[in-house]
């Protein structure tokens, strides 16, 4: 149980502030460099890019999290600072030190985080006059969320309140990311704090649940980025019974609930995306191979380009379940389109095409559901579907 | 050593005929219904889709080549009899049963295969009116390649020729696939026609190791489909001494090159394509992560977008290697791009952007090379590179 706030942000919960500046890193003149701060040093937990090629900042930020504390994040949208070698390193720290030293406190509680092209240094110079014009404020969430921005085309960003026994906290979440997005954390930039009173081992067993459930289960265009992560802030002001495992259900449930809605708002927001596809696949011989079979309907560029046509090829879907690795009786499926039953027990079921390819064309959300009749896997994935705007940003990124 | 025969084509061996007709089942009027026979029985290997769904074609041709013989291929393209159920197997039985009786051959001793649409069932009027009038011969070859495309744009076959101690056999081959292609076999259809007489494990063994170098190292969509499959018949009407593990370097040499020739043709001519893509991984850690981390970047959507828009992006390739499992030292790693080094031990190395743009401009070939310096494992993967024209083709394919 929990209450959406009304125009929340990340800065929405007692004690935080933000603040962003247009530094002249993105070519075009736009708020490119962001500081999120608590008055008071915070509890928190990370989640990191799976690739092996990590940027600096990732690098940087997995040592500065290790001891699970922080009291800002510095970011920067426009460069990514990967795949920049040691000089890289000696810059992502460089930009540690700057916000520390605006905030007076140690370089050790600064973590950072860049996003945008790979391979090019960070313009250092443009970083150095940027951060101390920075003012963070209570309200200052919103220019957080823009400024973190690379090709999204809308902000994400929610802030949930949560009464527990009497004491409220809230969660403010943000992300960004609308291209390189794959599961296998973090494949997108995200920040949440709260003002929550949290143990440190269930914060970081609550954090990585709702990736799990959320981010982890989106995917754009199947490349992993080496720069994202997700950090996860607690200072602690709302003075709750602090939280774990045993009363922790409230704050897991809005948490997970803040992560699933930057989530969903990334896959509708992803490069070139007309549409939020939802794929549901139920009754899986268990929750890993559901969660495999999703993402891999989720992320196939042959149904998303379906979809984009509003094309009932559902053939697609099935044999993109077929390669994801899950067991698959064919004979026992069952897929629906948009709630339209078009396989029955691995038969096709005749429908209305002219009805679908309408009701399709009417709808920015397009739901897959399949069940594969053979256990009790229950996971669900989300995806867009795959436009010609995709190829046009993608092949003229750096050029 | 081999000859290229010019104007080769699959039914170039001794013995081999092949023929096609316009059936009606494209919706175009075009080739659409072939068969390709030998004079006499032939040793047969088949290498099948590892999709899980299968078409009804790969389950009945699978169990006629299991006894490792065959005398006769009937394709057909413009529907894949996939997902089609119960009845999918009798139309495709149904299939072959019509060609063996046009043949006067045993119905086992035929292998089906069909590609197209998935989920609709084969017009079995349409191939019962078909066959009869397929008149298979020596130089039909060529209409038989045109009857097997279906996206393609462009015939796929060749034909070489080996002399083994003074006689001379003859491998011909032909292709289709444009679109669903990714690798782990068979993701397009591919039929090889030899007059070579070879031992029957030495056949299979052949086969496979052909199609690991070069169809299970090509990706256009990263899509897998249910129907596809390589046949390989030797009908030993050259009468060459029996091919064998301790004799079969140049068999092996010259079917490599008829699978790799057909596979490069297929990434050239994928969906929408403008450009191959030639990625080469050297000094991986073996040979198992080097074949992965070149399907990988060949596959990045990425990569390929950027590639269509001559955009030397190289932080892509970096992050799809960091994403593919191999096991990469960024501060070991080399990249080039078209033989211009773009890394160096893991940092950017300045390059004349401008001169890179055009030559990329102007090349058809793209050619990536990663040097990771930790092993002596080496592979080469093929793709394409991704076009708005990708997107438009697949998203109004059955409406």
């Amino acid at each position: 149980m929990f209450d959406l706030i009304p125009s929340g942000s990340v800065s929405s919960a007692s004690g935080f502030l933000a603040g962003a500046v247009r530094a002249g890193i993105k070519s075009k003149n736009e708020l490119d460099l962001a500081i999120l701060c608590s008055e008071v040093p915070c509890k928190a937990a990370g989640v990191f890019t799976t690739n092996q090629i990590k940027s600096a900042p990732v690098v940087l930020s997995q040592r500065h999290i290790a001891k699970g504390r922080a009291q800002a994040i510095v970011v920067n949208s426009g460069c990514a600072n990967a795949c920049t070698g040691g000089p890289g390193l000696t810059d992502a720290l460089g930009m540690a030190n700057l916000a520390a030293a605006k905030l007076s406190i140690s370089p050790e509680e600064v973590l950072v985080a860049s996003t945008g092209v790979i391979g090019v240094p960070l313009p250092m110079d443009k970083i150095r006059a940027g951060i101390p014009k920075i003012k963070p404020t209570r309200r200052g969430g919103h220019d957080f969320c823009r400024a973190i921005m690379t090709t999204d085309t809308r902000p994400k960003e929610m802030a949930v309140q949560v009464d527990l026994k009497g004491t409220k906290f809230t969660i403010g979440g943000v992300a960004k990311g609308a291209g390189m997005i794959h599961p296998n954390m973090a494949t997108m930039l995200c920040f949440v704090a709260t003002d929550a009173v949290v143990n440190a081992d269930f914060l970081h067993a609550a954090l990585h649940t709702a990736v799990d459930g959320s981010f982890n289960m989106v995917s754009i265009d199947g490349d992993t980025s080496p720069s994202d992560c997700t950090f996860l802030l607690a200072n602690g002001l709302a003075g709750n019974e602090p939280i774990d495992l045993d009363n922790g259900a409230a704050f897991q449930e809005a948490l997970t609930a803040v992560c699933t809605h930057l989530a969903k708002s990334m896959a509708r927001d992803g490069e070139g995306a007309t549409k939020l596809i939802e794929v549901i696949v139920e009754k899986a011989e268990d929750r890993i191979w559901a969660r495999q079979a999703a993402r891999t309907i989720a992320g196939s560029p042959l149904v998303k380009a379906a979809i984009h046509g509003n094309d009932p090829n559902w053939g697609r879907i099935v044999a993109a379940l077929g390669r994801s690795g899950a067991r698959v009786r064919e004979e026992r499926l069952d897929v629906y389109l948009n709630d339209v039953r078009v396989m029955k027990q691995g038969s096709p079921i005749p429908f209305n095409k002219a009805e679908m390819i309408s009701a399709l064309s009417n709808s920015d959300n397009v739901l897959i559901r399949l069940c594969l009749n053979l256990g009790d896997g229950q996971a669900t994935a989300w995806g867009c579907d795959l436009s010609e705007e995709y190829v046009t940003i993608n092949s003229a990124y750096t050029t």
